[in-house]
């Protein structure tokens, strides 16, 4: 869902900036004459992409920040000028911060509760009422003072910073999103209902890979350390002797 | 202000397309797989183009329609292949409304009042939970349906379409508007303080041609005609024999 | 040569759509103030990707479409915002047909014959006049409707959709096909004179997947499918003891 | 219709140089790997911009010749990098050919003949199988080799070079074309409607430059002196006493 | 020769970085992981957007400043997204120089001299090692501290701030210098020639406002008032009685 | 450090193109109405799209030849229009040298010396007063008129041609240099120091594959095949019981 949870980071920061809102009036693209407003994307990956693009789009600044050197290769190779690619690092983040009007957090560790990459301290060199999203919130969330909200009570102020954590931003587009979890999903659900859930299992890899609980236990090792549960390897109860 | 109304329309409608806002929950842009929301943006003059700057920013389908053909001309230079240009009328606006999702209002015709170009019938041909967006509301609206709204209670629904038809819009974002406003005035503001209103306006025919109110009498014509007035020519005023 | 017929295909599309030539008169970039032609592209690899960046160079509106995410996701990188990816489906197709100008048919499946995409049925909800022209001819088509033309005689007329499915497209532009042809082969023939073919099959193993036919056995699983013949598994033809 | 006759000029440079049309087997644009082929335009008007916005997104060189140096900054402010612009002068095209795979004509000088831009002598200086195609015909054309052909035969060879010069292309598009047409002319053809032919005359300056002939008498001066009549001044014939 | 001077400006920027030649070191491009370098380039007219499309090419952030919001719109229309407009004044100067690299002084008033833009004060905000280049040096210069330099010894530190202030640029590149210039200029010297200096005077008013001195008279005013010498209008010089 | 060398060989070559420099005094990018230069890079890897990125972006024809078809593809893909992509061959070489106004050397075989691509007879093909830049000199270079020089003395001409071949070009560019090579290198520094050195090799082989000496011996390939010394396989010196 990544693809519609980026561009969507965005629109929810433009929208929170208005003034009513709490945000301090700034439009994301600017105008002839005025300087645009900066956008800050931590993580490159599904969520970063798109939301920088749509950042791009609307005439932003846009920083995106990486920790994988050929990622960031790849997205100065396809971004267009305004998308500043930078190695991430607490060091960068620090750096970058006062500038922002809006930092999107898109870092998602899989299966893993996401680490806190801003601070709660880091949030006093912010200008106020600029804007915190938080995609990753569904895994922990990645800034300090991130805690999960809902379409219809999005956000709540710290120190003056305007947070939005929805757990599921997606759900307020639902013809887009059905579309796009669809194209993602259906292959492997054709799959599933065409061999049955072991025998997929045991052949397809990569659904292999994607189960988190088998028989009652948790075959995920992210989810498994996430929860404290014992890991167990999903090949010893797939492929037993019975089969 | 229309170089901070034209995006906002945008930002606005992206916005009240989420269902939870009454909108049938598509995102502008599509994400890979999915097609993108198509935008309609009537008038190509400085809330037109700033409009579908950011609406191909975003990545939707945008077409944008003037009846100035070198006007087209122009934007079809300078804005991406994704912006559609076409020859204004009542019969290329029926056409195109069924494809929309969002809908943008953008025409001026200066010191009168707007002409309606979306009738109410013409409301009855699109998608059930697409969006109207009236930038010209201050001067009367150009779909049949607009009636003024406010920032605190922006949006109504007619026959299923949602309207946003706020006459202040940029008010939301005062800081860019303010700048963008300042950028555009205080060439005049400087020239009307050294000299004083009376020799500005024998001076600056700019200035001259943009009072609206001289020792009250209604010297706009657009203005005296819209109100009812009797429209009396400047020039009788400020180039007095006592001058 | 899926590098000069995807741009070919374009190139006949827009000649086919010409009315003397049997099209509906229509240009495929439009000109300012006149809606574009839409094109429809199905598949997203080599041809598919070629004939996009032509068609959108011409100014059209473009579609294509694959079953891979991780495709069209690169594709919505890298290719312009009027290039609008679509993930294949039969009910994708059966949507995009009717505002389709022009169709490309650039599904090739590696060795086998081509699965039918669009069936005669699906014609009749296409424009008169537009223009199928069928890249993967040479295995079979993709158009229920398709069958083999030459560059003498290309076009013919089924329910009044013009179709060219000339097998041997790139022998239009020999002087381009040859220096592309040379670019992708030219590696392997000097390999192949270097060391003789039975060494190269044994030690490179993607000339070895290219074998077709080995001492007079079918290699080549597509191939022996497609035609009825045995399969040969390569390893038991060139690694014998004797070697 | 110099909006569809640019393009159309393209297209068909494009599809003569197949090597089955009399062209010499290259592909405009190329492919990676293969140097594309160079189209030279010479005038930067509303056929020249138009002719090379389609050339550059087939992927070609393009170079693009005019006398008016502040038409070539707004050419170089608006095209891609591989539109390349020149001053114009018989020296810089003499420079240019030989380089060259097709050439448009599109010089016009309203209501004149056409200056000759390309004489005999410099054909010997093109490659063999490249191909000029003449927009400028209905007024004389601007090649010295250039006679009229149609839509059924629109080609002939002279020297090896590949001649096209049909004198109504746009009409074989007619659907664009029309379009186009009606979206240019329509305002004034509304205007005459409303107004009777005299009257319009006399009130608007730009319709009245428009008229051939009033009265039995020629009133444009080009077409007096291209055809050897004499030319009367349209004031005398539409502003006398008894108006 | 504004066209030269613009991006050979930001070329000795560049090369003035270099540590070995006094900058601080810097790439103006940046590299994927490493933020660009920021170019301020003041003034958005010849100089200026030659400059900044040099700039943006070279990925730097680039911000141009002008008095003209018309022309700021202009370069946001046809500027890459990297290319930052500001509303130019001593208090946008003052903003933006602590971010710069590069300053480009490119603000022309036709045959006066050049208004002090940055004073010897504002240098003092402005990082170490960052490069002034100061393209008005003919006329004056724009920055308080610049002061004619040569090819031959191009540059000085004041503050620690890098000056370049050749007063030729252009003469360094001959080959494109004197293209550009003979575009420029031969349309008026075959004028000149043809009819001799006083014909053209007469006939073509571009040229005779162009004339700085005749019979001995100093007839361009920004030149008078300059250099403190009587201004004769040249209308009395040129249309008098004997002609 | 190719991210910065291929950029800075674009600048370099840009300023010894300057007639004082020893240059035929052309600007690489043109200005409207003069055709710009034309600048061919040799590899298509690090230093070459970077080097491409660059000259694109100052608006000269950019050739880039490579031997590997996949990454001319990729860089067609992501390339702006006057990039041209030509497969690398000795006759491709040949063929492009004569157009030339920049020569950059950018093909590095890892840890071996560099093929020589440019022989000294082809310098008589290429125009006096062009510049060849070396960027794979600290491997021996690829031109055969290649020998190291330093940032005092950086150039030096053979046959009318500049060379520029500085072994540590980076080193002009020290800020930013050293945040490119950090962000490529200290993930690697890192895991050496928490692991120290022999537990890296065992564990990462990517790090083991950058080993050149271990313990006396030469353990990479081609560093001992370019010396002449005795080459060890790692594995046998870090993977040895005692462990």
């Amino acid at each position: 869902m990544s693809e519609v949870a980026g561009p969507m980071a965005i629109q929810q920061g433009a929208k929170y900036l208005e003034m009513a809102q709490g945000g301090h009036g700034v439009l994301l693209g600017g105008v002839p004459g005025v300087d645009p407003a900066t956008v800050v994307i931590i993580g490159g990956g599904g969520v970063g992409i798109n939301a920088a693009k749509l950042a791009c789009g609307l005439g932003a600044k846009v920083y995106i920040l990486d920790i994988d050197l050929n990622r960031l290769r790849y997205l100065s190779d396809v971004m267009p000028g305004h998308c500043f690619t930078l190695m991430s690092s607490p060091a960068a983040i620090r750096d970058v911060l006062p500038k922002a009007d809006v930092v999107v957090g898109g870092v998602l560790v899989p299966g893993s509760k996401t680490p806190t990459l801003v601070t709660r301290e880091m949030l006093k060199t912010m200008k106020k009422g600029s804007v915190l999203v938080d995609v990753s919130i569904d895994q922990g969330g990645c800034f300090e003072t991130s805690r999960e909200t809902t379409h219809a009570d999005p956000t709540y102020t710290v120190d003056g910073i305007v947070h939005y954590a929805v757990s599921n931003m997606p759900g307020a587009l639902p013809r887009t999103s059905t579309l796009a979890l669809n194209n993602a999903t259906l292959p492997y659900a054709v799959e599933i209902a065409n061999k049955g859930w072991k025998k997929v299992m045991q052949e397809n890899p990569e659904i292999r890979r994607g189960a988190n609980v088998v028989s009652g236990h948790v075959t995920y090792k992210g989810v498994a350390d996430a929860f404290g549960f014992e890991h167990v390897n999903i090949d010893k109860l797939i492929f037993r002797k019975t089969d």
